[in-house]
């Protein structure tokens, strides 16, 4: 179908040209008929070492605007079958957590009234607590792909129990993801104590070390991870571009030597298709921290990846 | 009357959110009804040394969005009696600059067909010349205020007699300036032959070189070109970024030592108020070079003060 | 008396060398017989536009590594007759404006309580509210010399009442300050209704904007401002690195062109020789936007002319 | 051989010294006697997102000052047996592109007829399509190694039909190349259609997208181009930057993420020893985008090595 | 023994306030009891292309900051078995590279009579030929793991015996090394003569070219290297950032392209745990052309990893 | 005479080509028949901060590329009657500054005696010792303009007694200036004692603080610094950028904030027009700390205001 709407064409309107929207689709503020609805969630005050992930979603739309719409390297066709759209940003309260954590659970609750699949770009991973608030409302509790440095299962930071290193144990204590289709996939790095990622393990969290991923391809344990799911269950997938190594991803608030290529992360991404994915985000952009770009370029360019994995995808 | 087009607050949607458009205002495709179109011409291949001005379009607006509507400085509030709204980039040719040069000719015919004042974020400087030819043709030759650290006024470059150092000397041939209401201000640097810039004197410019400038206000001169223009004239004005010291706007193609400060800029730009301002434009911000932003920051702030001083803004 | 700390010597270990105090100073813990005392406030989550300001303690006293204990311009030896130290950064809440302003207070009341005069380095300026209600309960309420961009005179931002842009209402509202004694220099900018600064003129604030004081020596007005305040009056002084122009001072959170130049900020603080200063803080550097580090020496250098004003300096 | 040129040693001179040509080389204006030419063609009006590349000749000649005469890593002593000098830069149109690649030609025609072999640093991809004009003057079409993440086949940009994304579908209906003997190396990335990269395939253009060389040596795939060549069929082999990852070359204008590494690339260059290359290009680096300055290394040291690898190169 | 010292938390005072140390240990004068002394040697006057390490020490204490005590990898406990501290940086004379040396080996003399393990962090690599010469005379010759692009055996430099490019070469001379013990691992990039390296081998240096590496764990090789050496030769560990490649370490002052990668660094070091190590030193990190930062993290992290293997470390 | 050597014309190739000589004059070996010679002295071992004017030259040279032959401002046309080449660099010894002051002052010996006046490109400012030896051999003692943040009279740096501290010192001890006919322009910042700077004053110095001249023109106080020297005597002008506020010259390495402004430098070098001057440098630009190129921008269009004020130079 013709009718969907489709990212405006680098030879309609050069590509420094634009709205700055998401790839370049139209912005929107009706979510009916939408199947996808891309949104910014530019917060960075939940962060312990360097900030700047507020302006994660301007800078990272900024970088997609070279992305065009078909995938030359999957067949995927995201914009012949589904209508998506960016739907702007969520309006958080800049000064404080809490507040802005009720107004992201508020927003999602609606998004996902309207059918619509979500795709949010951080931000700081604080975010994701909210976002899996409303997944298991709509959902139940879901599958969870965790790609990330670091396990997020702190119980608490500076005596706060909802921040960015917190997101997990809290998602794990009020039963809103599946503790044995919980994958965390690229930690690292070093901790204060030998159960700072174990204890989570004891739940049932399935973790994979970067330190066992170096030199492979990730297409295999990406297809053990979508076997495992199985098709059915919901599954929501979070993406921290912190789980990249930092000579592809400086620019990130808490980086960690030793992570994944880009290209580990693309097998990985193009791995899931087939699961019964709800919503995904990307998350811990820094654009102060990235001053070539190329951190956000990334993150676009894995966007349209998880986009183009989504249930419902045309592959030509 | 509070129905004009407003910049969008602060606190309704966080600044580091939003569309990317001028000051936030609504993006329209629609002319009726506007009295000022913000437009970008997002161009660099008239560009003689440094190029990179196609991203100036794109980062003066993104450092727009923290203007907010009204100036505190000299009471101006042009969202209470003009209707403005950013009306995109034009449609250029980014392979060809004679292309190019018709589409902006063209383009500009048909803004000032519908009576909207057009501003213009260039881009380099070769936007000028197809916007004065399309002037002409509205308002008959216009006076000039020209800003600029280069008077513009080669014959040719390589063999090329439309680039960016070719402008005025094409304008004044082609009769769409008035030669003795011509002011170039800020002129500076090094050239070919002591007739580089005088040529243009006997013509009639009237040339205010920096070193002249030096320590002084800028008030008084602009007062003098106030007056000595008169009511009535229609004027356009043409703001290159290079007449700013290099220390204020680093971020340009052509850099040259010794120029005006920022506060001269707007003493300049303020002490306009009161003409016959037909367009304006804002030339020669390049992004690449401009690594901590303020040069489209100045440039944003410099467009507001032009939307200052346009007729019939109300001031509080 | 030479038994005070004194900055380590550039030739006794090279400046590069040391532990990141201001001023290579000692750093220490127990304030006991401290006259001043350095400190940072490493905070950023009061700020509404770019953020940062919490790495700004670092990189000021990283930058002043190079400064030596002698004034060479006006003679000021403050190290022969004061007992200057580091104390180091307060311990507050990276996730919690509100716990953080709680902290400063506290800690400010302990500061106080050992008779040593606080210089801080900021920090977005939300961090000089906890601080004028410390004051309050030590001295009275002061007379206020603010040097910003901005009045910072909001009621609200985002529906939060003490944040970085709603200080000086608070401190007024809360008579922590002496209204007619207030002076805020170097405003200028946007804002939304002409009453955005002049409400607190009708309090009594004295304000003067930065275009009234272009191209002229800020000695006068420092002069007048001494004057009026008296040698017996305790006075704070606050110092928002933005009232600078963004030429002397890019990285910084807001930033507003057409401001002071360091010169005129130089002159200023030298002309409060005399005054009964009981505190002054350097707020609003943001290192990840400052990548020449200017900002940063900036604001250690305005910091040494700031001790070198308070009572008690000898003279040589 | 020991009359041949040499680049200057680091002991004579030391390396942030001398005139800036390739690898410290003479810079000669006569080609007479020379084996290989080194030139750059600095030009970025081809380009159609970021542009830049005009300064590409002189970045690279800057970083390659480092590189010193002997290969460590495969025993080549180029400048043991041929005679190699920088010829400075094509003296291009900045404003036209049309009247650039002519000049472009014509100068190629001129080196050709001396019997140097021409390298050339770009510069923007659309030099390319005036060089193999000219080769196939000389010699007939040639095979081509083309190193890039895009195929540069499409028919027209902005109407425009030579630009550098339309290189190879003219060289192809040119005939300047050998199309079963064409071989693009690196492909990724976006497009409009499946078609986008396929119908080359048609012509005979044998495609190795990225992904299906990630996590492996190329020292086989180069091996299997060589075989396949043949050592008597005359090659050109143009080398895009951008076919590497932005983490190893960050500086170029089209960036497309998962791309080759570094290793990769000179793995790929080192196999192609023993064949009958005519001449090569290293294009798209683009300065003001490479901060770290690494990009324009990178493009420096891969010159040194298809340097090595062309005829004629003695080994130690 | 939870005696002692430990990194201080980032849950007691936020990472980005402190005192600069190296992984915010204790600064300390006193070298009784320690087990381990990390130490800067800010010098840079021993490089022949971009200077800029006499800042190495400061920025990558400044990058350790984010460094927790526990390796999550390996389960190293450092600080639970040793006594560790920072004990500042040695006053070296910035000026004159043979004073600087006389002070680093009488520094390193004092150092190693209190049985502290010296780790270093450079500096150029000028640095290792005076710890060599009083690891000699404390432990007789050592074993040496060197992991650098160059193997630095120049016997002179702008006729200069003891600079960043001869060291090896005078450590073999003077009998600080067994040679036939020394491995020199990434060596690459481009020499004068084909004897550049293999002069080396011909004294028992066993080289382990880059090249040779690629695509492979070091893990297989450092284990190779640990039985080699076997558990009671003392080895001392010598490290050059600029075996890295320059897209994960890109500060440093001759960066070759084609390097080893992050994960291959720490699988190296990894593999010496079981040696005898008795210091080891990380240089040539040169923080001006360190723009993202990411290569004084590497390095900090790297030092962490060479903590980790030092012989008395206790695992969890 | 149009036989003298003319800088490149932008006309003739673009001005982002060509061998990076300054002002793109030719590059000579042989002196004969020369009146001025520029030349690079590419040295920072004589630094006690920040490093990197190794590197000054080469960006200096660089930026010089836009500077055009006839001066707009003044009329002056330099290569219009004066023979005027680029030397090259002085092959220092990068690791020893005992051995690179001899090499100076032998080049210098050479310059000399051909009768060309040398202009240098620093470098840091211990060059100018051994330049003021060489001058003194040729010319007796000479007056001495020096622009400098810093008096650079110290006795001793680290015990060295030749450093970029301890010029002006070593100058008057050794006779090579006439004391009351030196002027110290620009003087600022802090030190250790009172006397820093008046000792100088005492010998007979003429001292003018940076303060004495914010906001003033500088043609006054050139004029009279001319008018004091007079026409007769010889003449040295020794520029360090570091005269200059850190706004318009990041770039060096002991920046002082309250400097001098570009406009102020230009006057004043404007106003030495009639000086018998017979030499002159330019010090301290260091490129690794002058992201935007601004410094060596203005360093170049210094040495150029600085050799249009040469004796016998043409005026048009």
């Amino acid at each position: 179908m013709s009718k969907k709407n489709q990212p405006m064409s680098g030879n309609d309107l050069a590509r420094f040209s634009g709205t700055g929207s998401f790839m370049r689709l139209p912005f929107v503020n009706d979510l009916k008929g939408l199947d996808v609805a891309v949104l910014g969630i530019p917060i960075d005050i939940g962060t312990s070492w360097r900030s700047g992930t507020r302006f994660g979603p301007k800078e990272v739309r900024s970088q997609s605007a070279m992305i065009r719409p078909y995938h030359m390297g999957t067949g995927a066709a995201p914009f012949d079958s589904l209508q998506v759209a960016d739907i702007g940003d969520l309006a958080i309260n800049t000064f404080s957590l809490p507040e802005s954590l009720k107004i992201i659970e508020e927003s999602y609750d609606s998004v996902l009234n309207y059918d619509a699949m979500p795709i949010a770009i951080g931000g700081d991973h604080s975010i994701t607590l909210p976002i899996l608030r409303a997944m298991k409302k709509r959902h139940g509790p879901v599958a969870l792909v965790h790609v990330d440095a670091h396990a997020d299962v702190n119980d608490q930071m500076f005596g706060e129990r909802e921040t960015h290193g917190t997101v997990f144990r809290r998602a794990h204590e009020e039963g809103l993801i599946l503790p044995e289709k919980t994958y965390q996939i690229g930690l690292r790095g070093t901790g204060y104590t030998a159960e700072d990622f174990s204890e989570a393990q004891k739940w049932g969290f399935q973790q994979f070390p970067a330190q066992e991923l170096w030199h492979r391809t990730l297409s295999t344990l990406g297809g053990e991870v979508r076997r495992d799911i199985g098709p059915e269950t919901p599954v929501y997938v979070s993406f921290d571009i912190d789980s990249l190594d930092p000579a592809f991803a400086p620019g990130t608030g808490t980086p960690e030597i030793g992570g994944l290529t880009t290209a580990q992360a693309m097998e990985l991404i193009r791995a899931l298709k087939g699961l019964n994915i709800v919503g995904c985000d990307l998350v811990e952009v820094s654009p102060p921290y990235d001053l070539s770009g190329n951190t956000a370029l990334v993150a676009a360019n894995l966007l349209f990846e998880m986009l183009c994995v989504l249930p419902g995808v045309a592959y030509r």
